[in-house]
């Protein structure tokens, strides 16, 4: 045979592993939210990672680069001269849910409220913190279009942020509707087409493509600022890098009319929509998604999640599949960034109304709107405040196995610890104590239990407390130097479970 | 823009949808055995579901058919002109951790005992029940030679059935040793050698093809019997379909050898032993083998898992790369299967000791034994014995929704029930009573909360009991069919939690 060479130890560009305590606090943070999502009536969910590339819907595989965006390949025919099949991982959850629905609706109840929890892929650039695979949180109900649904989703993620162990006052869950702003730039879109010279630079673009680029730049206001967005939707801007960014062509007065309603954010809701309307008085679209704000404020104020939930005009979601209300979540308490600067944590969390994604299959629009947690975001946003984790996370009690011929005597103290709701560990490595009690060490062991033929004799074991062991943090290469520590005990064999619950609760 | 016909609402081939209780019941049972891991110490480990096909070692991309077993496709080359990757979705979570224990072993404890839950992906032709992707659950210790961890993982797997709410007498754990078989085997090859004619029929094979044809005639002893195993490993026979199989070539005299291994077997651990060290006396590997299970046996003797795990000679496990103890996991209980007939569970986890996997990587040898279950498997099982999921997969109380203009008294019902801890949701479709009732009947509601405009007058809510509803099973198209039904009861509004708390416990 061929002799190959070493296959490389590395997982492919843009993946990780996670271990241990990343596992499991995410594992925790998800069964917190998912439990709110339980108690508010939805239920889970998990579709295939793998769909058809024509249920995606992303793209046509018969384009040059399948592989844009999405994991792609091409399955083979079930018989020959079959047509290929392309699948894919699914780079969302929301795609999958349109497909399920479709595919299922006659069985599933309508409206269908789910959540699903998974990872996701991406086939794009990676960078520092920027995966090609990542989880998503997400919860929707199909088949509603009553904005109570809307309002039900935003108190429900309130609840799910409380459950994490954040606090109400370091969130807020921001509201806007798509139908305003839509209203807004459909009556702006009249006057820009009226006023366009025939032919005019850049005006005689349709309505698609003139309204997602005014999208996109109302979308860069976190980022730009008002008046970052009142010069790209005018004559253009130099970006940080010193490029030139083009304009969308607003004359100064149009651009007033779009930043007039980024603006009208008010500290309550009432406020807020009462700015709206004098904003969409001459705009039927505009008015009925204020309507629908107003019906979300007051649902969310009768249940007490008035001061949880704000409507806020500034927010608005780049994806184009929104056609409602649409909600973002930030939290709002200052961390310590990479470049030792201190800033507001930021989003965790987006959605909003969707009501075309199953039509794309049935032909019939059905409403539909939802959310989803960046998990991994809201994680280290835990992490960031001492919130991840219960300690569940911490390393087992190690029973040293200073001689081979003790093992079954090891493994009967382990299997009491274990009995007793005690995670322990006997070490089945080789080496002497000093070796032993650095595994430990690495285990991030609370105690290491030392028996030997001298302890056996006398019926003892010799408990070492690797806590406060770290604090000493002395090398410890012979028996005589550790037995001079302090942190250690001798105890009656017969007392090792309740001497080793004793320094675990730390009461001694 | 060209019109584009629909796309099919349909998973891929081979691909399923789990919902609610799918979901939940196999949560829930997983979070039973890893927590019975954490307890002995495993740390969850979660690798990415890509990896590089070379890592995976499946195969060379440079094959006809990349895809054969496996999902692959090419990754674009980071810069023109470099080697393309081909990247494949893990078929199992044995390969990623010798990836992962070779990347980060200079970081990991060692031994290194780790958890894994996830799905698997394989690219083989679908049937009925068998999907292209679906779950493992796996247990491994890396980096100890010592049995006492081959001991381990059959105790913890004994606790964690226990855990899922098997009975202990519903299990069977049995243990071999490949090296036992591998002893016998070397001593027949020396035999058959020395015996063949030059070039005669079929005994000119090297060890490998040879030793793999016999373990492969040796694994089918559970399908073909004792008999069946004699034909294939001298003169062959003809199988069910009527298709002749071709032997491996023994005399019977040689078969006579490894069916004796075979029937070993005794009642209890010992005495199996003290049979196997008969069959293996003048065999070198083989004397170790034996060795091994004795300590084996001894250990799960002294922490009384000894009737729980048993030696047993019978146990191959196909797969080629274990090198000494493997384990296998069987449901003793009845089941009818599809054909109407009583049969065992069967196998539901298998594992054993692999030494060479990370060597791939690292050329080093680095020991290792793990367990895997079955997931889909067991969880059927459970389903078989009633015990999968604690019912709390139950549906929600379900609140009407029979005037629009009320709908923030819904909610407020809503809110009191799941501050109470009761799942809850307000209908949010349209439709009239009966329609309401239906989708309440569909989510496996136990209780629907009826509230018009009558009973918010007199300041009551009806409850109605939907379990006892479903037994009096009537159609119900009416309000005042409705109000005559026995199973439902009007209370004040104010007793809507204790009512309802009342009625779930059943105590009413």
């Amino acid at each position: 045979p061929k002799k190959q060479p070493r296959p490389k130890a590395e997982t492919p560009r843009g993946f990780r592993d996670y271990f241990g305590h990343e596992v499991s606090e995410r594992a925790e943070m998800l069964r917190a939210i998912t439990e709110v999502y339980h108690r508010y009536g939805f239920d889970p969910l998990e579709t295939s990672a793998v769909e058809t590339v024509e249920a995606l819907g992303k793209f046509l595989p018969d384009v040059d680069r399948p592989n844009e965006g999405v994991f792609a390949w091409q399955e083979e025919a079930e018989s020959e001269g079959a047509p290929a099949t392309w699948l894919a991982l699914r780079y969302d959850l929301t795609a999958p849910l349109a497909r399920v629905f479709a595919q299922h609706r006659l069985n599933l109840p309508t409206p269908y409220r789910r959540y699903a929890v998974g990872p996701v892929w991406r086939n794009e650039k990676p960078g520092p913190g920027r995966f090609r695979q990542f989880y998503q949180c997400d919860a929707d109900t199909v088949g509603s279009g009553n904005v109570a649904a809307d309002a039900e989703i935003c108190m429900m993620l309130a609840d799910a942020f409380e459950a994490t162990g954040i606090g109400r006052d370091d969130v807020a869950i921001r509201i806007n509707n798509r139908k305003v702003l839509n209203g807004i730039l459909s009556k702006l879109y009249g006057l820009v087409t009226a006023n366009a010279a025939p032919a005019g630079e850049g005006r005689d673009q349709d309505w698609d493509q003139w309204s997602a680029g005014v999208l996109r730049t109302v979308d860069k206001y976190d980022k730009v600022g008002i008046d970052g967005v009142r010069q790209l939707l005018t004559s253009g801007r130099k970006d940080q890098s010193g490029a030139f960014i083009d304009g969308q062509g607003l004359t100064p007065n149009e651009a007033d009319m779009v930043l007039a309603f980024l603006q009208s954010g008010r500290s309550t809701s009432a406020e807020t929509i009462a700015q709206l309307r004098d904003i969409v008085a001459d705009v039927d679209a505009g008015r009925e998604g204020v309507d629908e704000l107003e019906t979300i404020a007051e649902l969310l104020e009768a249940q007490g999640y008035g001061g949880r939930a704000l409507i806020d005009p500034s927010v608005v979601r780049g994806l184009g599949y929104y056609t409602g209300p649409v909600f973002e979540a930030e939290l709002t308490f200052e961390i310590t960034d990479e470049d030792g600067r201190r800033r507001q944590f930021g989003s965790v969390a987006g959605g909003g109304r969707y009501d075309d994604l199953v039509k794309r299959f049935t032909g019939q629009a059905v409403p539909a709107t939802g959310i989803s947690i960046g998990v991994d975001r809201l994680l280290a946003a835990l992490r960031a405040i001492g919130r991840a984790g219960d300690g569940s996370a911490a390393g087992p009690v190690v029973i040293l196995a200073l001689e081979r011929d003790a093992m079954a005597g090891y493994q009967a103290m382990c299997a009491e610890l274990r009995n007793a709701g005690i995670r322990a560990e006997v070490f089945l490595g080789g080496g002497n104590m000093g070796k032993q009690l650095k595994y430990a060490d690495r285990r991030a062991a609370p105690i290491a239990v030392i028996e030997g033929t001298e302890e056996r004799e006398q019926g003892l074991v010799q408990l070492k407390d690797l806590v406060l062991g770290a604090k000493l943090s002395a090398e410890i290469e012979t028996r005589e130097e550790w037995t001079e520590q302090p942190a250690q005990r001798s105890v009656p064999r017969g007392d090792l479970v309740s001497a080793i619950k004793a320094m675990l609760s730390g009461s001694t």
